[in-house]
């Protein structure tokens, strides 16, 4: 082989934001790109509260990579990377290792439950569209088993839906499911009220949505409550049961707990080898490598790094795709024998949805509330999906719920008994004769 | 309890075509409806092959039943029915008891591997939404593992895909294949050639789509072949292992094998103690009740009754969807104290569709082959389908991929193996030698 005409092989371990971003600018240079996912689909994360709570179809939130990449000089690989050799530069596969001179790792991050593993079957997160599809199940699920109850004269079930954690994914998942109980199934059921349906947020701090500014998060915390959902601020979550949450000696029945409360980077950053935070996420230099492997870097959740004012970055899309883009720059000016310049993250604004007409907007001192940064989230988020015809369908799907108040993807599928869906106690029970 | 008074139960068993049409129809009389089925959802299997070859998403051809009955006098129980109760007309869940004044079972049919059930880990059948995306899973998947291998320089793989059975979803699922392979997935991959995939169909008798006339038949056979499917009629499959299907003693290596070659009634048809025929479907009376049992009904693919002319029913919607109108109908006569009339079809023709621009259509003596069958086969479906938001969006998925060759819901969900892939042996292999 002759090394003088050897193309650099650069290897993207992850098809997030930051992975398909930093492939699709890398692959303008002279390098032969190579794209790992253990998933064969890219998942527009921002969406993935509209599978779970029934509103979109998994595949209207995630297309392929080989789809999105295709024409391009990328290689996609399906595959899980299990470790790094640095010293040779390899990527291991469970079967196989892929060789590379450049390697940008974007592995993500995934929910964590600090110490307390044993309380993920009760309270499952929301990071993959399987998880989505999980959520989902047991969200419908617990309103027909509530029915079947009723409608057998078994008597009536207080169904109570906790959401641990008061982040944007908990914010969202909890305003929405105050949308299904009290509007989208109001009509549906015989022998149950889901009206009824409390639906309950429990934030640790002493604010929802802690990354904006104090106002916005009043506000976000009113438009929650506006929606029917019980906020629980400064309340710490000490146990889950399969039916229960219990904060302190308090219990608090529950037939649904969704798990929204904190995310850990990928353990393939301790793989690296390099200094991690508490969090897992690796401390990357200022042009995103890790010490002493220039040829090595990270970038999007996984990537632990500080902006001009001295503020960790958030693990939000637009900071992975600049890191993306970034880290792809600079194995380009590497390849052109100039220097490398440093990340700077440059802030366009910050949005949140929290249910029907909800929202919250954050674009430097200009903060805005209510149906004006609901549209603002929405319209953004649909015209950043990747496809037009992803595009096309979902503004369909979000014109049809909004106007009729239906959802179109209410699918049980897989199993149809919910695990550690125990009879409620019965001091929770209002008893309800049936004649029959 | 005043008898006098006393509103009769109508127990509907299933959710498919002929249970909605007869829940619907029967809850205009005085009576009590209560609709049980296993899913949550019916499925609108004219369309399920589509989800299975990744053209449409799940919830596009899947509608809650509950959301489809809303409005009606009819409660809807998520539940699995285990047995019945004939003698104390009670129908019995493995937790609880249901009674019943009369009783419509329309509990259907699903695949059947007639007496070899240990082939269905490795040739899955398509009756549920489950099914299809546990299929669709494996068609991905091979490409994806194919293309791994060969770009880790571990040589190429030949694909071939089995479809075992030429009825119309062995027909459907063959052409739908031919068209991903040499078409939607053609300019996707870098390491492998998908156009070099092999689509086999292997029907037992003389010629695929058996029930309907010779010359559709062979036309059918035709536009297969046409589409790039090998078609193999006259063809027993005496064994399915892991990797390859055995016809004789010859073994056809496959990669994916899929099981279109038989069904099987419902196991509940056997717990009505009514005599059945070899496929386990109830010998319904003309009024479509069973023996002894004026009040039980069974409706559907569950049911066996000839035709005015001495010929079977055949297991296809329209015969459903007008035996449960029947049976509700027989219903209504007698609380009205009416004579019943005897079941007869009224047979509107038959369509069946191939592949792209392919189909077969018989219209009595008009028979219609290519194009026009096909569009003629996708409006009447799109048109029954169930809701106006799906047939919007399932016209918008098909407009775009015919015109695009894209195919929206390629998502591999669950496990990235592929149970039974195993290595091609050397005289499969083409050696391609791969520099890096």
């Amino acid at each position: 082989m002759d090394n003088n005409k050897r193309v650099p092989n650069v290897v993207v371990v992850g098809g997030g934001f930051g992975g398909l971003v930093a492939a699709r600018t890398v692959a303008h240079s002279p390098v032969r790109v190579t794209l790992i996912d253990r998933k064969n689909h890219h998942t527009f994360q921002p969406l993935l509260y509209q599978v779970a709570t029934a509103g979109l179809s998994p595949g209207e939130i995630a297309s392929p990579i080989r789809s999105i990449l295709r024409g391009r000089n990328v290689e996609v690989l399906l595959g899980e990377v299990q470790d790094f050799d640095l010293a040779n530069r390899r990527v291991k596969l469970a079967d196989a290792e892929v060789p590379y001179d450049y390697l940008i790792v974007a592995a993500g991050a995934s929910h964590a439950y600090f110490g307390h593993e044993e309380w993920e079957p009760f309270a499952p997160g929301l990071k993959t569209i399987e998880d989505a599809t999980e959520i989902r199940r047991r969200i419908l699920l617990a309103f027909e088993l509530a029915e079947r109850r009723a409608a057998l004269g078994e008597g009536q079930t207080q169904l109570n839906f906790v959401v641990v954690g008061g982040g944007p994914t908990g914010v969202e998942l909890a305003g929405t499911l105050a949308e299904i109980a009290h509007h989208v199934l109001a009509h549906e059921f015989h022998a149950i009220d889901p009206k009824r349906t409390r639906i309950v947020l429990l934030e640790g701090g002493p604010r929802v949505l802690p990354a904006y500014a104090e106002d916005l998060s009043r506000s976000a915390e009113k438009q929650l409550r506006h929606l029917g959902v019980e906020v629980q601020t400064s309340t710490m979550v000490t146990g889950i049961e399969p039916s229960a949450v219990m904060i302190g000696q308090t219990r608090l029945p529950a037939s649904v707990v969704l798990w929204a409360a904190g995310v850990a980077a990928s353990s393939l950053g301790k793989k690296l080898k390099a200094p991690t935070d508490r969090a897992g996420r690796v401390l990357v230099n200022p042009d995103l490598s890790i010490p002493e492997h220039p040829e090595v870097f990270v970038v999007g959740d996984l990537a632990a790094l500080k902006d001009d004012e001295g503020k960790w970055l958030p693990g939000v899309a637009p900071v992975a795709m600049q890191e993306g883009k970034a880290a792809a720059r600079s194995i380009a000016a590497d390849l052109k024998k100039k220097p490398r310049k440093n990340f700077h993250y440059i802030d366009k604004g910050s949005l949140a949805t929290i249910g029907r007409s909800a929202g919250i907007a954050q674009f430097g001192k200009l903060h805005i509330s209510g149906v004006i940064a609901w549209l603002s989230w929405l319209f953004i988020h649909i015209f950043f999906l990747i496809g037009f015809r992803n595009r096309v369908l979902v503004f369909i799907q979000w014109a049809w719920s909004y106007f009729t108040y239906e959802r179109g993807a209410r699918l049980i599928t897989g199993d149809t008994n919910l695990p550690g869906w125990t009879e409620p106690k019965a001091e929770e029970t209002e008893v309800h004769h049936q004649t029959s």
